[in-house]
């Protein structure tokens, strides 16, 4: 594609080249043709520009939005287990992993189900961005044998329109919603922590016993985020006192999703905090809402030195699209089963001129 | 940049138009460079085609290709243990890794040991594509607190001036050599299963109960794998006939290198059997100099209808580069420490200009 470009391109100036000898006019009109185009980019970038900036500054505030625009949420299946072990760090860790469906969905949640499962003592809230049920989904976790909420809650249609969408974040709050239901109903409201971790993310186990540390707040560094490889607090005598992240923005907590915890007990005393949906603010935003200063975080993994969770990446591909091989036939082979697996799996269609 | 592309396009168009009725001869001149450089395309084109196609055909025999290039192999490390459970499936599976220093290597590394742990009596083969012992591979592997083998074997340099590099094979053969040398100093040679296993690809912990079960060779759907989104044996009457693969080439074997399994007693029954440095007809080659035809296939994962194992890919990334935060010096914060582990476990490089 690209040498074909260039070849174009070096036909264009030798073209333009030439014509200026026979037609200044001409030239002019093709240039003033060229300057429209221009003008048109121009104009489209501010539009753009200005429909995003108003988005992120002037929407209404979280509570007047809920009236706005339909939130939806349903709890699809959950299983609850007696705690295992013994002594103080025995309480759950509420892990949070917002997800949709795609072709490596299934195969992400079976590799994470894999490393809560070593973590022990982790109740795995699963939100899907879906308004149904998703069968591949529950059997994940019911195969996992871990205590599970498996929820689902849609991103409004509001967002639809928005070029950059907040993606996970009507799951998060479903699922902070559900949690607060869920610890009213405890006898302690000191039943665990609260912990953000995506489907495709990588986490140490080291990282889930530093977890258990957390008192109100605690944060700790993230592998693999931004133009710096890494994004962590600045600590200092054992304090928080900045943060070291490549994007800054008008944010005051520059974290990853990934790079925070919060005791359950505090997030009960902060009954108003909640998640916006604001693109690459939910975490600041989140933090802000739970009224803390920099002196309330307590920084973990040896006072931040250590990275025990990276926000690795899966390449996204699209379905695949079986050409049923010609001899063979789906009743009297393996075929048939097996489109229907991939079918269900989310991993092909088949072509149906088979 | 699509835009503008149109742009001139219209524009080209529009100064041909105009063109023709001035100079015919000069259209000419245009149309004739204008074929100059499609030959130069097309020229370009069959160089390259020849190239490789030399390189897939007429390459020297694998007996003498390692006279001629240098191989080196050498055991970092190794830990073995006593076999888990009872019963007659107790015996090891060799899940041969081979692996690079990038810095997606570490998380990918330390979540596949999360699923290698739990499927128990996996003897861990990783091969890494160097010259040297890293120490952050050695860690996790230690870590991981199951039995291992660590390697290394660098691709030999003859490779390097291909556009298709044969990414892996080194430490594919490196491992096949270490495991029949340790195979020999068995007692049994009937001692396990020699598998593939990448360290992006995701496996259920099904896969590895399924795995046991190889008599011979045994092959199984991979998902996530070409333009089908699958791969997997075509099997009719419990039987091997042919493969739905979306890539035929000239293979024999249309399987991923995560989708076959080689019974370690069949593998000492076949000692010049060996994996060449072709890119793309590694599996296929390897299963060939098995001398195996499609009868010797047993069919896994009820009869190839389950999926097991997905072909995966991690989104690779440059190392980051740190901006050192104005205003905090690296000796009295935790800088200065972050900055070490984030080098050693190759996340960033840090700006030396602070």
């Amino acid at each position: 594609g690209i040498f074909f470009f260039r070849n174009r391109h070096a036909l264009g100036v030798s073209v333009m080249h030439h014509y200026t000898t026979f037609s200044t006019s001409l030239t002019q009109f093709l240039l003033s043709r060229y300057f429209a185009f221009c003008a048109l980019f121009v104009f489209l970038f501010l539009v753009i520009a200005t429909y995003n900036r108003d988005y992120v500054d002037s929407m209404p505030p979280d509570r007047d939005l809920s009236k706005e625009i339909e939130e939806y949420a349903e709890v699809c299946g959950s299983l609850t287990s007696d705690l295992e072990g013994t002594g103080p760090e025995r309480f759950w860790i509420y892990f949070v992993t917002p997800t949709y469906v795609r072709p490596q969905q299934i195969p992400e949640l079976i590799r994470l189900s894999h490393t809560l499962k070593l973590a022990k003592n982790v109740h795995w809230i699963v939100a899907e961005d879906s308004t149904s049920c998703s069968p591949q989904t529950a059997e994940v976790l019911r195969r996992s044998g871990m205590p599970y909420t498996h929820l689902i809650s849609p991103m409004p249609a509001y967002f639809e329109r928005f070029l950059r969408k907040p993606k996970g974040v009507s799951g998060r709050r479903a699922a902070l919603q559900w949690l607060r239901h869920h610890l009213k109903d405890l006898d302690s409201q000191r039943a665990g922590i609260l912990y953000f971790g995506d489907d495709d993310n990588t986490f140490d186990l080291k990282l889930f016993s530093e977890l258990r540390k957390t008192m109100s707040v605690s944060m700790f560094p993230v592998g693999l985020v931004g133009d710096y490889g890494i994004s962590s607090p600045v600590v200092k005598d054992g304090r928080v006192v900045d943060f070291l992240d490549s994007w800054a923005d008008s944010r005051k907590f520059l974290v990853d999703m990934a790079g925070f915890a919060v005791a359950t007990d505090f997030l009960m005393s902060r009954p108003s905090a909640i998640m916006p949906y604001l693109p690459g603010h939910e975490e600041d935003r989140f933090l802000q809402s739970l009224d803390i200063e920099l002196e309330d975080i307590l920084p973990l993994a040896d006072n931040c030195t250590q990275v025990y969770v990276w926000h690795t990446k899966t390449l996204e591909r699209d379905r695949g699209v079986i050409q049923h091989p010609k001899g063979w036939r789906t009743l009297d082979t393996n075929l048939g089963s097996l489109y229907e697996v991939a079918r269900y799996l989310g991993l092909s269609d088949v072509n149906a001129s088979r």
